[in-house]
């Protein structure tokens, strides 16, 4: 069952991954798409997107600090990327916050055609249903997927999927990657990674990593990404030192553990299951 | 003596600490609110400033690589602040350097009323007299804080605190934390912070969060935030190695000591005298 | 041979390194000018630029994040440089790539006296000819210098630099530091440094620091930081544990050893020889 994520990893070329992101965590961001084995580049004028979405093998649009002048390049280079078939990964950070947001994510979903959209429970929950309770930019803990709940999680993501046409990714404490006909749920990862800005864009710049070295299994694609980057989290926690190692370090050596991540080691730490 | 710190440490509830900040040290800014109990939201577009301040516990604007935009925006978030209550703490880099500083730093404090303002000697100088020796973003030595000095710059400290109503927080290698009555003058730290960027960015950072988790106390809070910073640099730096860790090494420990912090440490490592 | 090395490091200043970069890599450049022995101040809104340069040492231009707003600073602070004696160094990121970076770099050439020019091979015969073969911002597999193809890169970079009168840096595995007259070859360096963002964007950095801690001597200023670099990135490798330390670690321990670099070191670790 699990002998998809060989298949995907480690890529068989580099793919290079263009991201649309935010300024605080765009060099966590691009050191992770490097440590998966992509080729990061961050390019967000909107008189260069479009070449540079055209020279690379994925595209992922993060909302985490848009603005109006970068809010155009999203859209230009996700326009572009469709044209070309180059998948398009959508990272809603903060959906549900403000109006800017909210009308940016759903005027994306409205005219680019995602490969993926990776987010929280609430800022998904937005998107799809037009509200939410999203503060800030950390889930709701009204929203907080739990095993009683994950029914109907797998549920909602499903049938997301299918009025989107894309791959699903719901993160959390439990991770839910979904088409309209299969989901995969993940129980890697490891609760400090809640306490790491940027984990959840680390993550989106990963899936979009692992989308552009195998375009043509977006499902296995994601689920392995969130696989990885849980697995980098729990690796990168047992590696802490019991004296004086804290949230700093743990980020440092979640990009160490993606950068000596193999697929012998991603099958045997994989915790999924299939719904 | 120190008992406030654990009256304010850690946080009842985790605030929400909106910044609209520098490109250069945004990532530590968004790491040490982590760390020290917040939660980070970095956003800075006109749109949905005053918004995203409105579901926020503190404000703090840092002008270390303002631009025409975000001085917009700062603005914007700092009335909006202002109205509902909320703090704002203002970390004015490089006031003196260039006259786009100086300009914005003098109109936000003439239209917006700070909580705390967090600078280096030199920049809390030009904004109180309008004049400064500021050269780039570090204190200018013929402004250092010494025993000698320690008296003047603590009744300065006072009046400009009772000239804006604002607590007033010079940090240095002696750091004088004021209300236009009370002065802390602390002497947590180590040397070394001096050679990180963004150890006062981060400061700044930490300091909003301390009164987003406790609005009533803004003078302990402060306090409590400028020795919480200064003891890990100094914990920071007992945990390096004395083969090959340098400073990079140290700000990551910085980091982690903050998110390894406790009251007791707090209280027991505070070095603090009432002026 | 290598007495030189002595002669610009440790400077007998701080300078301030005025930069006006990309935000991928801001953080590790800014740390990485401390840590060498300089002063970082990032200022990019075009109503301040001059100011600014006007009170540092070196000005580093680095177009990885370009946008119309910053490529005006850009022009700006360089001229004011320029007419201010003020060495400025370019970081021509991605130049190839897109018709926004060639015509910019370009421009940048036409309009501005350079001290140096750093980039990787593939960068820097785009800037030379016109035309490339850069994909993205990493040097072509086609471009690699390789001690076959050395001479002529050498000749290449002799006669660029008679052509700009800029100190012309070619960095990759092997690095050629070159005036019209005299080249330098430095071998030092690991190649883990291609794997972390910004490695070339932190030695531009050197660059500045070095060139504004050494005005008078551009070629060797320039080569000692090449090596300086390189050395650190090999001393950075040789520190990893053997389990579990990957490229951020090794990130961090590059600044780590720069902030621990002395000249005894520098000479004793330099691998270089004249063409």
């Amino acid at each position: 069952m699990k002998s998809f994520m060989s298949e995907v990893f480690p890529f068989k070329r580099t793919p290079i991954v263009h991201s649309i992101t935010n300024y605080v965590t765009v060099n966590d961001c691009a050191n992770i798409i490097l440590a998966a084995g992509g080729s990061p580049i961050m390019a967000d004028d909107l008189a260069e997107v479009e070449e540079i979405v055209s020279i690379s093998e994925a595209l992922v649009i993060n909302i985490g600090t848009l603005n109006e002048r970068t809010i155009r390049s999203m859209f230009a280079a996700a326009r572009k990327a469709n044209d070309l078939g180059i998948p398009v990964i959508l990272d809603p950070v903060g959906a549900g916050a403000s109006h800017l947001r909210n009308e940016t994510a759903l005027q994306l979903l409205r005219e680019v055609r995602f490969a993926v959209i990776r987010g929280n429970i609430s800022e998904m929950k937005f998107l799809a249903n037009g509200s939410s309770t999203t503060k800030g930019v950390d889930a709701d803990v009204a929203d907080k997927v739990t095993a009683e709940t994950l029914d109907s999680v797998v549920h909602f993501a499903k049938e997301f999927a299918g009025a989107t046409g894309s791959i699903i990714a719901i993160t959390g404490s439990l991770d839910i990657i979904a088409s309209s006909e299969k989901a995969y749920v993940v129980e890697n990862g490891h609760p400090l990674m809640s306490r790491v800005t940027g984990t959840g864009c680390m993550l989106s710049a990963v899936v979009g990593s692992f989308l552009g070295g195998n375009p043509d299994t977006p499902l296995e694609s994601t689920a392995a990404a969130v696989i990885a980057m849980g697995l980098c989290g729990e690796l990168a926690y047992e590696d802490l030192a019991t004296y004086g190692e804290g949230t700093s370090t743990f980020k440092m050596r979640i990009i160490d553990r993606m950068s000596l991540l193999d697929s012998a080691l991603l099958e045997k730490g994989a915790k999924l299951e299939i719904r």
